[in-house]
């Protein structure tokens, strides 16, 4: 129940499954008055698209997105952006195989025993292609977060064990886009791109860390006790697909800090709330798990087979993951500065 | 906003500051004609209460919990459960110096910047103190949930850098009530108390993680795509206080493998929905930033001042905190169950 | 905020101008594999259509609903129903000369003082084309209530002074659609269609009551204390345009009654909650505000106007809104049902 | 579920039976910075307090408010305010042989059904002793609104068929409390305590109706589509135990105008929005269920019996009612004007 709806006043509601007519979704609660830039909202779908650069998937979708109301002489409303993206490349038949077939690491057996049956083709609602919704989404919220001052700026930070060790202060945020694999430094950028060819080459995938940068934040965002803006944050991070872990800067490393270390460091949160600081967290992709290599796999009557994946694939989702986990973070944030509205008297 | 309710159906919505008259909540959505143990809730207190041990703070509170609505002859009513919790330790005057001090790694700037003014005494709102409310509603989750056959286990994993390796299916969880550290292991429980005593001889703090395994779940439970189980966990872990990371089993370490080990391990959860397997996550906790060392701190005015801690704090929170990981895990899982009921016709 | 959803688990979001590209909406929250009839939404879309009859509006869209998502072999997935209907008889043009006009009795005046400015067309999305959606969602959920057993009628029972005086219990609801007007009696049938067209000769409109039975209802439906049964179904009904009163079963005529004399009424809600008889309630709507007749008006600016309405419009919205009506009760029956699943252990 | 929570931001939750240890609430949402007016709250509760008049139940409460948190040098501190209010006048003795007994026009026979079993002590949850809780939360939000300019007056309409005509412009609201039934006429408050002792002396009961007017309250409030301002206080009306009926001004009367009449009048609100003008509603209640005459009724096994209610009850609760209109009224109203702090960028 109550599961496609993100936000309470900046919210936003999807649908859609991978291989239907096409997916969606519903802006409710943007203010009136924001200048509505359409063509941005494109650029950042570019970037989430199928199909970018050599290390994505070659499944190649459009994924234009139409506006259907909302939006009245270049401004929002105040009232409900309704949105579709045509699923136009669906090759249905690709999967007519995996009818029957729970994937390894996939979540369709899952769905089989919660809704006692399932749009098998690509995953269905579970696809990562209901991500696009959410970019869609993340784009309005950064409009709006524009007019606050508040920059989201997320990268790869590891590839399996390649990573970028730079202090996030000293990092030139405009070079994450020149990369393909969305890493700003162009030498690890290269070994991770070796690390991803790698993995496809031998028919497996690659996991990962992106971290994310929000900067221009004043001090006063988030809700405790429930609501702390880094719980909120870990929420958003954890409902994308195939993330695994969440930390507040270095939050695991933190444990094995002594309190009079640790009481210098901040992550842009304190006690829940925004302390004017850039706020820095990091999310903890696994590794992809649609697979080119044969492997044991159930079908939904409990026989065992050997599967071999056909479809497209990505060997690993970071790089397209990059402008997923800045959407979910503007969209965190877009509603915070609202929330924030009715703090004081 | 709307910051002190948690869940959809079974919601717990809290109040109380540390040093006000009392601490409460009411409990709403818990559906009628359960056995309502009321020793079970105390037992569950005494687990979080302050005092309780040589590693904990010496603050002495009975933490004795009235129940005031929504019970009758011995069962819930389907009304809301009405709870308050006095606060009889109350030393506000250890807090009077503090009132215009800012305390390093605490919230007490940003609850000035965000709503003009604070209750200064021992943190107001934003103490811990606020988790004695959780760890009710957690009791009352863990009523319903036994019903179900979901068990929750919590455990201290790691103190600073003294941590427990072994496999989770290889522990007995009863051990961990024997440990005052709660570390299921005697050794390494022996160990960490060392660590903690060593920081607050030299008064300092240490943190840690906290592992908890939830077991005896159907599969079905979890909500995608914004409500996916895990996402709803790591929410519930980071809106505990001092807390700073939160992972689905070794999500961290799964980043370093080839998709092909990972498709083998499972983590309780696919696609955001438990599986039918034990479901496993760490949360780290921060060093406590209150410490007895003289530190440097701000006042409200902007004055620079040497701040010397009095209060009495716990060195380590991880041993009281293991009851309020449970008490979130369990909010989380009740409020789940009932949300299953609609998943079919 | 927050304004364009509805219901608790079974929730319907929409969106939509009345001259943008598209109206639409999503359901999310409907159980899974309910068997889906499509021709039933369009059936139902087929009696609040314009131009159906010769006392509507002679606006005439074909309000074709295209599903986008959540259904699979025949079924609901469990997941949001994305869809779309297009907007596609725009007579933008007839709206130019109202740009800076506010119309009397409409909300053209409050949504500028709210936002800031409006989309002018056709009153954008305060119009009544937004109530296409939920004829969309009630249709869903008279499928799941059928599964219950429960069933809605609505009928005009009041236009002008021309009332239907017979019982509920005696009337035969079959006969409502084969009246224009929608009111289930032949002969006051005809006297309704004679006020009606005399309203609209003189240029002037006509307001009156519908009346709403729900049957098959088994005891325990509605929430207690704020949700109670009859007040979410006010809430629902004073959703709906140009409403301005709602009375379970003759709620106004009750207060002369003494005690002892309407104890022996039911209206089918007791406390807030179903008691197992049928659910009867009426809801009055104002005449029209749009006329021909030459009105004074404001512009934007402040001057005083005289207007004169183009555009094709109702002269009475009752036999209109009787499906609108049936879909909110609908909406309201559908989120109860589901809801009470957690009523017990 | 989830039935105790008034509110989106400015959020009320409630818990207590009738005869239990204690009823109260928690008031989250109210901006930081409010000075607080504690004897305005007690002010407010004595108006619904038993035992006021001659004209109402001799069941005597203190009725006594202890506020426990959100409070701090007399202001609100952002945080949630925890209240609770001691039922100290219990003769649950008196309730002792309506143990197995359903109440006429009562909710008794309903709870049972919903829930399996029920407090039978004074109604339990289901009493009115209820609304006592949301007369505290609207003395918070008539605290807030205040510094909106925004004031509410609500005042006894009718009593059977005593009906004051005078319309609202012309009413000294500063008379009503002057009156014991809350009628700002001395002539026409005369008839009404006649009505209701006569009701009193015949062991029956009598309703009415309460009108009431909100000013001073700007153009742009409520939340179109499903949120309009009308459809919330009908929500908030119709909660209200023993109503029946909802009116914007005279909604009903309205239906018998034509357009070109009605399109002069306003009652506040266009398009579920106010304009700027004073706000008018209507609200009926039915005659109390509990008379003192014999009545007959059913056990919760089916038999059939004849009832002569003991216990102490107000002839009409009209009187004890104005103060819960307003508190109802104050709580949407308080909501709406933190909602419409995110109407625009």
């Amino acid at each position: 129940m109550d599961s496609n709806t993100w936000g309470k006043i900046f919210r936003l509601t999807t649908f859609g499954e991978s291989h239907g007519k096409a997916i969606g979704g519903i802006l409710d609660g943007c203010p009136a008055g924001l200048e509505f830039d359409e063509a941005f909202v494109q650029k950042e779908m570019n970037r989430r698209r199928p199909g970018q650069s050599d290390i994505t998937t070659t499944r190649n979708e459009s994924d234009e997105v139409e506006f259907l109301s909302g939006l009245f002489e270049g401004k929002t409303l105040g009232t409900p952006l309704g949105f579709i993206i045509r699923n136009d490349d669906q090759r249905s038949g690709d999967y007519e195989n995996l009818k029957h077939v729970y994937r390894p690491g996939h979540a369709d057996a899952v769905w089989d025993r919660k809704f006692g049956f399932r749009d098998h083709r690509g995953g269905g609602r579970s696809s990562a292609r209901e991500t696009a919704s959410r970019v869609v989404g993340g784009a309005i919220a950064k409009m709006l977060l524009k007019t606050y001052g508040i920059r989201i700026h997320a990268y790869v930070s590891k590839v399996k064990h390649v990573e970028l060790k730079t202090p996030y202060q000293d990092i030139d945020f405009s070079l994450t886009e020149k990369s393909i694999v969305r890493c700003p430094d162009e030498a690890i950028s290269d070994k991770m791109i070796a690390v991803i060819e790698s993995a496809r080459n031998s028919g497996d995938s690659v996991g990962g860390t992106i971290d994310c940068v929000i900067s221009g934040v004043e001090a006063g965002l988030g809700d405790p006790v429930f609501d702390k803006l880094d719980a909120v944050l870990a929420h958003a991070m954890l409902s994308i697909n195939a993330t695994r872990g969440f930390e507040m800067f270095r939050g695991f490393e933190s444990t094995g800090l002594m309190g009079s270390e640790n009481n210098t460091i901040t992550t842009g949160i304190a006690g829940g709330i925004s302390d004017g600081h850039a706020i820095v967290f990091r999310t903890a992709f696994k590794p992809v798990s649609t697979i080119a290599q044969p492997q044991q796999a159930m079908t939904n009557s409990g026989e065992e087979i050997t599967l071999e994946a056909k479809g497209r694939h990505d060997p690993c989702v970071l790089p397209r993951a990059v402008p997923i986990v800045e959407a979910m973070a503007a969209l965190v944030m877009a509603d915070m500065v609202l929330r924030m509205r009715s703090d004081r008297i």
